[in-house]
């Protein structure tokens, strides 16, 4: 299907404290956090060492009704899931429904990332969460153009 | 102090169904398992997609002594460390600790490592642990030559 890993997840009490944390081992990329409605949460992206093509992505919930919210109060935060680009999410998110893997969140679209890194392109990034197994939360990205 | 990220650890009940849930998911890359007795698991290395330089580990303790067998017991297991590649472990992880972060595991050789991934090196690879912040644990890794 052809996916590549993009970024990791992760999930803290507050982005400003844990940016700092970042800082202190040494990571000096870090974006200004930028909310997503949608979802409820607001994220930076940590640039995961030179060159390195991959990003830690900071989250935080903004509301209760958050999807991140649970995660956060009951389990403290920490690393949540995994982001990996796809070409078309459309035809991906079919392909692992099809396969039997549970559709968390279907394709939607998250300028929120196009506008924490900076892309500029006319559609929007697009994407979708699926549970690989209980305790594998992966996430589609297609990225705007 | 110069990382960059190397590998995201996972924790899994059983190494061999959770590799046919990546292949399912279009993974192909799956190195065989290799134990390392230091700290009681046994692991395989997933290419994290195209020309990409990070892998996922997939971990399975293979003792209930192994610093992860809590883990997997508590938690069902999940998305566990992140692995960054430094140049001199002994002189990052004394930084890290002298700026106060908890080492979890001193630098210690890490031949399984090289074994999984097919380095040929006379040194084997030195691995060591710390914690950034209670919710989230960083590997440090020196590659060997």
């Amino acid at each position: 299907m052809g996916m590549k890993l993009d970024h990791i997840g992760l999930v803290v009490e507050n982005i400003r404290e844990f940016a700092e944390l970042l800082r202190a081992i040494g990571f000096r990329e870090i974006t200004e956090a930028v909310p997503f409605d949608a979802f409820n949460v607001t994220a930076s992206f940590v640039n995961a060492g030179d060159d390195a093509d991959v990003c830690i992505e900071i989250l935080e919930p903004t509301a209760e009704n958050s999807p991140i919210w649970t995660f956060l109060k009951k389990k403290g935060g920490g690393l949540h899931h995994l982001c990996f680009e796809v070409d078309d999410i459309e035809k991906t998110s079919r392909e692992l429904a099809d396969r039997g893997f549970q559709m968390v969140a279907p394709p939607l679209d998250c300028r929120a990332y196009d506008t924490n890194l900076q892309r500029e392109c006319k559609n929007a990034s697009r994407i979708a969460f699926f549970l690989v197994s209980k305790k594998l939360l992966i996430e589609l990205i297609e990225k705007g153009r």
